[in-house]
């Protein structure tokens, strides 16, 4: 690549968008030939129901405590097609790049990506560049679209949360949202606090193999964090939901930060958690195979579908209170993924 | 929706989100009951190789003459896939609103979306919302990535362009480009001008049918136009293309408009025409299945594929010369898709 920065005739379609996909984006991303570059990928035959999901990255800054755009585009579109209980196979990526953006940043993130794409076992067989002029967009935004194929008689969906079940989540709630924030210019938080983003497919696929049917609900909190997700969930099952405030995992640089910013970190994204609603005999189980994961050492059964239904969350606060859970009107945080 | 513009608490995941999720966008675009929004869609087995494809629209402005970015989404996607012999069946929605946009105008565009999906029989299953500061993008983008599947011992690709291939194309050259351009502001272009976006896989499920292993290349168009992707498809099968302008078809109004600008037709994109790479001895039979579809009136053979594995593109000029066809460096019309 001749030029530092990218240009508008880098999604021309002509000469220069043809040199950026040769030498940098296609290598970086999926190494594919260019005598077998066309339009639409061709994949082979797949056995089973397919999941199919896309999301678009609108994250600012790209880079954050932890992570980037391009890994958390890969990680996202990889957790949505996990909660199916599918196992990803290939990813799309399309990219809106706002002229001048550093070559330099950009193949930082396309590094990223591959290296989250190939960390997940999926891989990135097809993809779309647009460049506009600055001042049209910020920066980078990225859509990964994903397809994976679900194992037989599974039956994982937000509607199907049963009375009796115990709700787990993976680990410490809101990192992904206060690493992002606590990255913008201007606020000096403690340097203790990460993203979380992660690919969960691998622990799915522990819990699908060992709880089966027992697995009924598998959602990833991230935009409207945990207590957003939980609604969700309560309404679509259309049940009683409790959850315990004392039993929520979080690293006190989290809680500190929400304490001081008047932020509620339930309501703080994740981008490496997933809340498992299973039957109460296998939630012992499934909290041991959260724990025995590389992204599950801090687990927790968080609480349980309660009788009632009525689509309502209800957390009990560490100073014994109760208080009903209903979604923010609108923004906490924006632009955390 | 009580705002008449686009807030940027509608893309915040919270309440704000979920109403315009609940009363415009799933209606208009799917129609699926709330109870069965997950983050994937989950699809029945598909029986054969699937078709998997991407791509995000930035035009500018969203409407122009004869469609708008959202039918132009579709049948974009639509067509990626109907390229490679597939019958397009599903396709996601990942939309990156600027905060501010009107509703009525996003309304305008998401029913368009529906009824170009409905149009080409393809559902639209999943999708995203992102909502991003005023200043932060232009109004609107849209990503739209489908799967199709496609029918066994079908090998359609830029690859497989063989040596006395000729080589069709369903119609006009440069009208969407034109009408783009036709529509900015500040220019006053003939208004017999108008967008050729249209989805031709209806067609493409006709020449597939009637040519098999006949049909050998598929390729849409689009930026760089008939010129670029012609240079693509020599480039990717190594062998020589020889075009005759005179027989190209062009819409005086584009053509005059082309000259007025100083910008050569070939280059322009399209965004509802195919260029098919035949055996000669199905040219003809290709030419009057094309000439007997509603988007091929105006279809012709436009060259062939000659001697020579040297990745080149002839033209024969009208007034007996012969030029190289090379790509261009840069745009000659940014944002046109």
């Amino acid at each position: 690549m001749k030029s530092e920065v990218i240009l508008l005739g880098h999604g021309s379609g002509g000469k220069l968008s043809h040199e950026m996909l040769d030498e940098l984006i296609v290598p970086l991303l999926s190494g594919l030939e260019p005598r077998d570059q066309n339009d639409a990928a061709v994949l082979p035959h797949v056995a089973g129901r397919l999941a199919f999901t896309t999301d678009s990255y609108v994250v600012e800054p790209l880079f954050f405590p932890g992570g980037n755009i391009g890994d958390l585009a890969i990680h996202g579109t990889v957790n949505d097609l996990a909660m199916t209980g599918a196992m990803p196979l290939v990813i799309s990526v399309g990219l809106i790049i706002e002229e001048g953006l550093p070559i330099r940043s950009f193949r930082e993130i396309l590094v990223s990506m591959r290296s989250a794409a190939d960390k997940a076992g999926v891989k990135i067989v097809t993809g779309d560049t647009k460049v506009v002029p600055r001042g049209k967009a910020d920066k980078l935004f990225i859509n990964t679209t994903g397809i994976g194929v679900i194992p037989e008689h599974l039956e994982i969906t937000g509607s199907n949360a049963q009375s009796g079940d115990k709700i787990l989540i993976n680990g410490t709630i809101g990192d992904h949202g206060m690493a992002v924030l606590a990255s913008r210019e201007g606020l000096e938080l403690t340097s203790d606090i990460i993203t979380d983003s992660a690919p969960l497919n691998g622990m799915v696929q522990e819990l699908v193999l060992s709880l089966g049917h027992h697995l009924h609900v598998l959602r990833d909190p991230t935009r409207g964090g945990v207590a957003t997700t939980l609604k969700e969930i309560s309404r679509q099952s259309q049940v009683e939901i409790t959850v315990h405030e004392s039993e929520l995992p979080i690293n006190p640089a989290v809680a500190s930060a929400c304490a001081i910013l008047g932020l509620d970190p339930l309501f703080v994204a994740n981008e490496g958690k997933l809340l498992a609603f299973v039957s109460a005999e296998v939630a012992e189980q499934a909290l041991m195979i959260m724990q025995g994961h590389m992204y599950g050492g801090q687990a927790a059964i968080i609480g349980e579908v309660t009788s009632g239904a009525n689509g309502k969350v209800r957390l009990h606060t560490s100073v014994g209170g109760v208080r009903a859970i209903e979604m923010l009107a609108g923004e906490q945080l924006p632009r955390i993924c």
